[in-house]
């Protein structure tokens, strides 16, 4: 019976590198693989929890905050589900992405035995059992397993969705980190994570105004970019390594930005200005190393958190060839926000029906294969 | 297809308490739920990954550890499996149980979530990729999900493999950790964990005399029990609390047994004595309390490591009344090194075909539930 497709209603659950709360969203996946989003909502984790989860990335966590964190934030996911489950009844089954807390894609070895590793927590049987549906989850494994780094996995989607628009684009997602997918009408999907997003904006938002991150990039408008420190910041050896790469907030760490500061201006309008602009500038330059070489771009399209943040995006416009179109998703009809729990859902459809939902150009994998594993 | 129940061959994986290897075990799972044994085999780790595994116990680990030996424990697995493999071929699946590294039983809660928990890693993309094979895994989790401790687990397989002797059973595992199975001809079956297995015996061995574990009990047997010592260690609270109840190394902890060495006999042979004959009466005492109450039990069945341990053995039989058998699992054909993987094996088997596989009765679970996880 499973071997003739039929659209789905899933629950696709994310939380990204920037921690501040679970994205789920009630989608449709088509047998065309095509997605529509029902309902999306943002549920915040309660602030003892949040306040653990970023514990969890300071190297000061233990194997019991990581033992139970897995399940408490399992349950803050199953809240979230139950919010869209209230008012749209059950969906077939759950695809979640669980919150990342360390990705190791590098080749190390002990004992003869690769640590390449990522880990992603969020229990799937709690998940299950709060919200009485079947889930699919920890999709990354496998494509590490295989050979690849586990990530980017939203390029699978991306393919699926823009490679019959007959344009050379990137998708281009601003989360905690940025990572972009380059849609080739004649070559194979590729991706990679081009550096930081908003991990370093929303950390010096924090320190210097309090803030969660910059409302409208007004901080930024309001500074000024200070082009040493940026050209410094640009020499990370992460931005010249060739794709596929992968990173994440174990590398972009807190002692990380705390060290960069060390070196910045002293105006923390300033500050917020120059760190935007690294982000908008690592993009540009990751652009013209990894892809125009290549691929003729005709089009970015933004999503993700950052696509919110007009100082970023004005940057972003200053930085990319003048004849390259610059779109948020929305011009789509694709959610910023929600375009990674579609993506999701997607990714666990194809789980159901035994579709391989890797894209090897994109992961390094040895080959495709079918991510994710079930929790009843 | 599923629906009818057809005889599998599982390779069963369990790596205890005891962290020293990995127990693998091709068996073969058949309809009335009985399982055979066709070939066990224990895989040493290597070197530094056991030093590592040592480290997730001691309270330094970061998550950067979880992540790698994740992956790392579940090639360890792997290799485990293709050597069963190489000889006997391919499985119809794999029944992982993983390796614990965190057990939390317990109700806390912070911002009303609960933190009751249990991590087993060993990841089980990396065994199905490495050797082909389906593999079914994390068991705990759900039993947690629904109230229950996530432990023990092995009672489900006792129940079916001792039930029918039409006897009154107390089935006692001596691994790391040791834990009862009660099984009743009346009243249900249920278990617990009583405490300490071979942890402290083999701690204090590796610290005294620098060997692994006492191997025939030699050194027990060559020391003096001090009853002083050995009446302080038994008030230790776990032994008085009331069943259902799970322990593990994060309880019974390098910190735990140091602390108990500053007040111990200054003679090593006299340490490993009282502390086998620790084990020995702790399981007695356990017994007294929360079983000969209810049950009259007519046998007692030894399984684990330390049924080879014949000073064990003897303290065992010496603090259990004279009226009842002491037997060991090999009287039933059943081996005592295997029995686990064995039970694990009957565990996926259960989850394959839809069948419920936890006690409630001794996990304190809400209700019968399937317990496991697929990956491909």
């Amino acid at each position: 019976m499973k071997d003739e497709l039929e659209s789905k209603k899933i629950i696709g659950l994310m939380s990204g590198t920037s921690c501040d709360s679970i994205d789920a969203g009630l989608c449709i996946v088509y047998p065309d693989l095509s997605c529509k989003l029902i309902q999306g909502i943002n549920y915040k984790y309660p602030p003892h929890i949040r306040e653990k989860i970023f514990n969890l990335f300071s190297g000061n966590a233990t194997v019991k905050d990581v033992c139970q964190m897995n399940f408490a934030i399992g349950k803050c996911f199953a809240n979230a589900c139950n919010i869209l489950i209230s008012e749209h009844g059950k969906p077939d089954f759950i695809a979640s992405h669980g919150q990342t807390i360390y990705h190791f894609p590098f080749d190390e070895k002990l004992d003869d035995i690769s640590l390449k590793s990522t880990l992603q927590i969020g229990e799937s049987s709690i998940i299950a059992k709060e919200t009485g549906c079947m889930v699919i989850s920890n999709f990354r494994e496998a494509d590490i397993a295989n050979g690849g780094e586990g990530a980017p996995l939203v390029c699978f989607a991306d393919e699926k969705w823009f490679k019959p628009l007959k344009k050379n684009i990137a998708i281009q997602n601003i989360g905690g980190i940025s990572n972009v997918t380059v849609i080739s009408q004649e070559k194979p999907t590729f991706g990679f994570d081009t550096g930081l997003g908003n991990i370093m904006i929303d950390y010096c938002m924090n320190k210097y105004f309090n803030k969660p991150y910059d409302e409208d990039g007004k901080v930024a408008n309001s500074g000024k970019i200070q082009e040493s420190w940026l050209d410094c910041l640009m020499q990370d050896d992460y931005y010249f390594k060739n794709p596929p790469k992968s990173t994440g907030r174990e590398y972009f760490s807190t002692a990380y930005i705390e060290n960069a500061l060390k070196f910045g201006p002293k105006v923390p309008e300033d500050i917020i200005a120059t760190v935007t602009a690294l982000t908008a500038k690592t993009i540009a330059k990751a652009y013209e190393r990894f892809i125009y070489p290549d691929i003729d771009i005709q089009e970015v399209v933004v999503g993700g958190g950052g696509a919110y943040n007009p100082a970023l995006m004005k940057f972003l416009r200053h930085y990319l060839p003048k004849h390259i179109d610059l779109k948020t998703h929305e011009a789509y009809g694709i959610s910023n926000n929600f375009k990674e729990v579609m993506a999701f859902a997607l990714l666990g459809y194809c789980n159901y029906y035994g579709i391989p939902n890797n894209l090897p150009e994109c992961t390094g994998a040895y080959k495709r294969v079918i991510l994710g594993k079930v929790a009843n």
